[in-house]
């Protein structure tokens, strides 16, 4: 009898095995290479998707941005975010999440989400996994629509992040965002901000640029059974193609020495069947 | 017919009575101060006993370390620690837990918890709070005994850190721990980095030094249902008697400005039938 597909948005083909067998290897009772529950950490990189909204809460020219590179966009970002309160932040994202388009694909940005993805999470999930985004963008940004749009809790989302100025006004305490950047969630920052916020190397990542490549390679050496996934973005006709050329987060060394660093790539074009979830 | 004490080390009292209040409260159904499950977060501090360790870590004098003051010590324990790889440090840490005996109470430093306060971590579990350990001790020391001592899993412990630094040897990735503090959690840190780590703000804290204040205040004074204790340490015959006069994390502006702050003060000698866990 046929076990229910748990990937179904995904082709048959390397990557989606090696996912399936990865899993059942890890959760499976009695496995030589079982991993218990609590040790179970699966670390994703969102996509640039994600990542566009600081375009529309600029209110710049998208071009212009994209030209500039990650760390002085998310500077300019969070200079435009600081001398907010902590909880400020949240509706105003919200807000924002619940009405902007993305250009290209006429839906909203918060349904511009991979289908893949989504299943990928929901399957670690059922498998008593934990999972966590690790993503470049502004943690605050991601906590205003982590739970919603990828059913991870704020507490389990790592990112870049502003330094904060403790304050009591009217005897009320509170927490203000400070224009000055506490850390950007990039390469070899990734590792650190996992240390320190999970205190366990993930067993499990998924990134799509050259900036995940040091938690790529943290989590993949790591003892025991490891699994690191790439993402390409390899389908100009669904969704976009890029990698070495895209200034904003470049894809390069990462695809050159995915062979020889034991990281498995995905192809968007070869190995989903759907890209983004039907409109429900 | 009575309902089953969730609580049976705590003697009967306003502090008893106020966590049970506003547990019931904040989880009850239909209560117009119910509090969703993933908002349900708590924030403890753990008492000086579990700081003790870097004593014998140290092997100095315990009257030396006590006159140093807080970060001063916590600094020279960060410089002992450095120079480790992250997954050196955890096996060093249990191997010390599982040996080392308090020199006052005779027991194992792993069993100096209080069985009030595992208690109510377990009766805040299991009305769905998620808890979390935020202490001023080094956050990998913490880790090493939060899940078998506390219940707590690594990810839900805050604590000081150490700067890491990205290597590659041999191929295989790792973090090693350098003598730069990264963050000292203590006073406004806490708040800070609860912001940092959890993203939320807790709607309970307990702590037990004025180390805990800008928490107890930062987590009291948000919107909605909210409750904050302080521990005072005033039972001299079963545990210890200090409060401002101890060095190295007094308890005096907590202690002086409590009312004021609508922080509710737990007394050892008042509030707790029982201290230690009955041997198993």
């Amino acid at each position: 009898m046929p076990v229910l597909d748990p990937l179904p948005s995904w082709n048959d083909g390397p990557a989606k095995q090696s996912i399936i067998a990865f899993v059942e290897k890890v959760t499976k009772p009695g496995s030589p290479h079982f991993v218990p529950v609590p040790e179970r950490i699966a670390g994703k990189d969102p996509t640039v998707k994600e990542r566009q909204p600081f375009k529309a809460l600029l209110e710049l020219d998208l071009k212009t941005l994209m030209g500039l590179g990650k760390q002085a966009l998310l500077e300019l970002v969070f200079t435009t975010h600081s001398g907010m309160r902590e909880e400020e932040f949240d509706p105003i994202a919200r807000d924002w999440l619940a009405k902007a388009k993305h250009p290209k694909f006429g839906r909203l940005f918060k349904q511009c989400t991979f289908q893949p993805q989504l299943e990928l999470l929901k399957f670690l999930r059922e498998k008593s996994f934990k999972t966590y985004i690790v993503s470049g963008g502004g943690i605050d940004f991601m906590r205003a629509c982590s739970e919603e749009i990828y059913g991870i809790p704020r507490e389990q989302v790592i990112g870049s992040s502003n330094k904060l100025r403790f304050e009591v006004n009217e005897d009320r305490a509170g927490l203000m965002k400070l224009a000055e950047l506490n850390s950007f969630d990039d390469r070899e920052a990734k590792p650190q901000n996992i240390a320190l916020h999970v205190g366990r190397r993930p067993i499990l990542a998924f990134g799509n640029s050259d900036g995940d490549l040091a938690m790529l390679r943290y989590s993949k050496t790591g003892k025991g059974p490891r699994l690191a996934l790439l993402l390409h973005h390899d389908d100009s006709e669904r969704e976009v193609a890029y990698d070495r050329g895209f200034r904003l987060s470049p894809l390069g060394e990462a695809l050159d020495r995915a062979d020889a660093y034991g990281i498995t790539v995905v192809s968007m074009k070869r190995d989903w069947s759907i890209i983004f979830p039907t409109a429900s």
